[in-house]
């Protein structure tokens, strides 16, 4: 059925009169308990933000954040292990009082209704929710500086303005008694044109609570003003009309005609063997937890990751020109991955059989904002999953592999970001994320040049240099909740040509170090020996091979930051100064820049909004112990004409392979899709031994050759 | 029609008589013509044979190869360009004679029924063909000296033994007198039983042509032989039966109602504005040439590539023990890619619409071999083209990407290659390549260890560490023969924080290092810098960002060869030696490990033999010019046990991806699957102004979440 709710932006908005008819309704919807990990649900989200409004009934609230508490570990474990009550149902919130920017961050229990504990924090920003980010444009459009910026370039209508909100990146002008936002400014020639085309010269710094335009930052180039490149670069089929090709490419159709292989009970998943329970959240949007798996050898299920999300990322320029700089997006502790999450549709973002989860987030109000269809979960087949043919007699078997894909896609501004996690059936865990959306653009004046610091995509437009690093959290629970790491290097063996032990020279092993403390564990990839690292459980041993049951981390496209060692991007990111951390696990250690990014300055141990760098600091114990890994990677893009005007999707991943995990392969339950055997032998001269003649296959004739 | 005629091992033989009813159809098949590239026709081949029998009509002969000349490339290309007549059709035969080793090389002309040339060549030796190969096992089964070995260990039935037949390497204890072949030994417990589960202590080394076996090598363990491992492991359904748990994954059916997009008219295809031609050789297998794009912004077909083709591999073993060096298998130089391919079946290599093309390689006797389904050529989606989404708004707009792959499977012993040659719709062509089959395993004496060079599988198994290194060949013609290559490295801008032009450190750039000549151009991955290089033509600006046009090579799965400078590997596998070389074009350096592999020392400037390290040498010109770029990626393998008995499929890639070579986004002409747009505002909190009622939506009630 399909709701007749108002659809904002994709969002479905419940306020407290629509959320308590759809309590009403839940006395025939009774019996499933929510599991410790679901998100919050709408009834959920209005419950708490009653509870909270109540209590400050004095003070104007503007809610930032009001989101599932994630259970303690301890205690979420040992219910999930049966040996445990089921962990209260908290919400945490933060909400803003007053008109003012202090974040108070409050703890509430559901089933008590009440409030447990609360805290106001200084010196932290809280993060800037689509509510916060529309206050730029509707505020910049009627501030008489912006206005006359405008009008200097020749600009008169300020309904062909468009401004981006973004955070401000950190500004040392304004510290922490304001709430910051910059605004990048656009010129559209019509309602629907791309306005990543037309750049504009200038940028303001924002105050998002009180409403006001601080400063205006124009690049001038010699002192002048830099015009707006007018020409128009489009996409949307408006523009593109009968520039389509529509009889080249042949449909193909992916259908699952007995349906798919997956099943959901609540949010908890089940396929091919695997178990695990899908959460989304505000920030990191999916969250995967309690990864198991159903092993063929041992006969048993067996734990593989608690945990896996991705936690943080950033996107810094590389132009250093004022006010450029300040372009750096933590797109995930910034702006909240799950707030950016776009509505998905099948048959366009993926084929196939397709089971659709909602996302609930809050709006400021309180009121719950159900975004339809968030979250994405199909199967993909995988080409070969394995083969072998016994040359001698042709015998053959081989087999297709087949993934479980949980994806979602969000838009940042101008760019977009595909998340896809990734299962498959060889014991494989794959984050790919395909990179899309519109380039960042900037304009170029009469005779500047784009380079070095970009590219000049069209005349007049310079597309800057940036990177994109992400950070994946995995949690890691391999067989038991105490892990370790092992870094691996290929290395050729120390042993000179020629001498006993390499007398052909050929010897090369895999250099294994032990990562015992958090300091050691801070690594960067090493081409030059592949480098990879295990995740082992050191208790217990692989039969077959009587090593430590593990997994591999393969982070091969992991560029370091390029900012410099000291700089605002890499104080700030401190994340991305290394491809692996591993820190000992610690409740509410979520986000690698801290939990408060916006305005973050990146000093060490600052309260409330400590990094991973301060964690690894700590210099934790992490051998045979309850770890989290903190794997970065990402892409540096230096921008191409292809990219322009909309950015054919860019792939990139790191993984996680079952490594002596399995006693053997695990897919071996697979039923082959062929299997043949000839059982002649393959002398290739046997036939003529008659010397009789050959029948005729026309097209092997010379006239009209297959190939 | 299914032939009617013998198939042997996946081949179908043609005699000489069988070929001439073949012929006799022509007249039926009349008016197209051979296009100069395409691969011999079963009539050709005995044609060719034919005339070389009669002309040495003295001598017996084993014919090593019979297959087409390549036409002299400029010649080819006058003729491509309309501006010169067709090359003349020509094959290249390489024959032994009189029960003799030396390589005899003949050319042949079919027009003129003659032999254009021949030579003799000394100390080199010819390919070894499957049939060849098949030699090993005979020999050894009735050697006394095998039998012998066999029984010491407990093996009294010389039908359980089995010997794969590999290349030698390089023996110095033989020089080139004799043609040799190394034989592995294995049991099997049945016929069908998995033999790389019971490897035996020994192999042999045999004189392929005199059919002896030369030397028995035993890898005694403190003066002991190793028992044979047992256990079986074994993957065959006849041996897992009821282990396959049929009911877990559903089906997943891709289907192209309206058939391929793609054309072919003999082997020239067309697809999403791409042309190529696809030949096929014995020793190369696929070979993609003449790839040109459709461009929809300059309005005419544009020059890609000449020629792409895997031109060399070698797989590196890194145990140091005696006999264990000798295993480095270059497949492609050795054995021959096109020789070993598996014919392929729809549903189990390739789903959805296929088009398959034959193989037709020849015999000893100078027959024809037609091997059905050589090649596979699909379509499959392939994601995200593009995306965007207007967040003010909701107006969306995406499409799907597809590709195009041109693919075979190899056999190599134990291993099976799949490769995949790939070309999506935003101007990429990838090469991917899939691992899987059976590893090479040897026993381990009791108590032995397999590290620190192999992994223990299962008890008394060890697997070898070895890399798996291949070469892409790849000739470009970006808009235009002549082209030169740069190196990119993404580098901080060498400016100290806080200074002018740096103030906030955040600046870096792409270091661009222009390639002079071949010396310069012998590169290594750099993932300090995310190395790139870019192939361009430097006549040619792309207009709009006013650089040269090219495509990017990114080739991050490079290791570099883990066999100490030096070795015996190092010195035959040269190639490996670097990520990039780059050589001037000269006819018929097609082979960057030497046209002669067999037995090769690597000793530079080997006559009739050079190598690709012979070539960059030279130290040749290739700055705007005719040259050829030789791309080396592959990947360490230390084996897990989840590698066993059969290897799940583990993918690799190199990729040549458009790089200003377009002006704008070429796939803009993929009509969308998506496009929507919601007018609304996006103010959260609008829908509540008015506080009326919400209708319900009961699948998001507190009780049932969807999510």
């Amino acid at each position: 059925m399909a709701p007749d709710t108002e659809i904002i932006a994709g969002y479905e908005v419940y306020t407290p009169e629509a959320a308590a008819e759809l309590k009403s309704t839940e006395s025939s919807q009774k019996g499933r308990p929510y599991h410790p990990l679901d998100q919050l649900t709408v009834t959920e989200i209005i419950e708490v933000a009653e509870i909270v409004t109540s209590t400050f009934s004095k003070n104007s609230l503007k809610f930032n954040v009001i989101t599932l508490k994630d259970p303690i570990k301890a205690e979420y474990i040992a219910w999930r292990d049966g040996v445990g009550p089921k962990p209260e149902r908290q919400a945490f919130v933060i909400v803003l009082m007053d008109g003012g920017c202090q974040v108070n961050e409050i703890l509430v229990s559901l089933p008590r209704k009440s409030i447990l504990a609360q805290r106001t924090i200084d010196d932290v920003m809280p993060i800037l929710t689509l509510e916060d980010l529309d206050v730029c444009e509707r505020v910049a459009r009627a501030d008489p500086g912006v206005i006359q910026a405008c009008k200097d370039i020749g600009i008169h209508d300020m309904n062909e303005v468009y401004f981006d909100g973004w955070a401000v990146g950190a500004d040392e002008r304004y510290g922490f008694d304001r709430r910051l936002q910059q605004g990048l400014a656009y010129w559209r020639s019509s309602e629907n044109d791309n306005q990543y085309a037309h750049p504009l010269d200038f940028c303001m710094v924002i105050d998002t609570e009180r409403e006001e335009v601080l400063r205006i930052d124009i690049r001038r180039v010699d002192g002048k003003r830099v015009p707006v490149p007018r020409k128009s670069h489009n996409f949307l089929p408006e523009f593109i009309s009968d520039g389509y090709i529509t009889d080249r490419l042949k449909p193909i159709d992916v259908t699952q005609p007995k349906g798919v292989s997956f099943t959901m009970n609540g949010n908890e998943l089940s396929w091919a063997g695997y178990k695990m329970h899908i959460g989304f959240n505000y920030r990191e949007g999916i969250v995967i937890s309690d990864v198991s798996v159903d092993d063929m050898y041992e006969k048993r299920r067996r734990m593989i990751f608690n945990r896996l999300s991705v936690a943080e990322m950033v996107v810094p320029y590389g132009n250093p020109d004022l006010p450029h700089h300040r372009k750096h997006a933590f797109d995930i502790g910034e702006y909240g991955m799950g707030l950016m999450t776009n509505p998905l549709k099948a048959g366009c973002d993926c084929k196939g059989a397709i089971k659709y989860l909602d996302a609930v987030m809050s709006t400021s109000r309180g009121y719950a904002a159900v975004l339809p269809n968030a979250v994405c979960i199909h199967e993909e087949d995988n080409g070969l999953l394995y083969k072998h043919t016994d040359y001698r007699d042709g015998t053959v078997v081989s087999a297709r592999d087949r993934k479980l894909i949980i994806s979602q896609i969000i838009t940042a501004a101008n760019y977009e970001y595909g998340f896809y996690h990734t299962f498959s059936l060889d014991g494989t865990y794959k984050l790919e994320v395909k990179l899309t959306g519109i380039l960042n653009t900037v304009p170029l004046a009469r005779g500047e040049s784009a380079t070095p610091h970009g590219t000049q995509v069209a005349e007049g437009l310079n597309a800057h240099n940036h990177q994109h690093l992400f950070s994946l959290r995995v949690d890691p629970a391999l067989d038991g909740p105490n892990n370790s790491v092992v870094q691996n290097d290929a290395v050729s063996t120390d042993i000179p040509v020629g001498q006993a032990g390499n007398l052909y020279g050929n010897a090369f092993h895999c250099k294994k170090t032990l990562l015992k403390t958090s300091k050691q564990a801070a690594c960067d990839y090493n081409h030059e020996t592949s480098r990879t690292w295990d995740i082992i459980n050191p208790n217990k041993l692989n039969p077959a091979c009587k090593k430590p049951i593990g997994y591999k981390i393969i982070s091969r496209e992991s560029p370091g930051l390029l900012c410099r060692p000291g700089s605002l991007v890499w104080r700030r990111a401190g994340f991305t100064r290394h491809t692996l951390w591993v820190t000992k696990y610690r409740e509410d250690e979520l986000f690698p820049a801290g939990n408060y990014v916006c305005q973050s300055t990146g000093q060490p141990g600052w309260p409330y909004n400590e990094t991973v760098v301060d964690w690894a600091a700590r210099d934790d114990n992490i051998e045979n112990d309850d770890i989290v890994c903190w794997l970065q990677f990402g892409i540096t893009h230096f921008p191409r004409t292809e990219d322009f005007p909309l950015m054919p999707a860019e792939p990139l991943s790191v993984m996680l392979r079952a490594s002596n995990f399995f006693e053997k392969n695990p897919a071996l339950w697979v039923p082959p899709t062929s299997v043949d055997k000839d059982n002649s032998s393959r002398d290739l001269n046997k036939c003529c031994g008659g010397g009789g003649s050959r029948p005729v296959v026309t097209d092997r004739s010379g006239a009209a050759p297959k190939l």
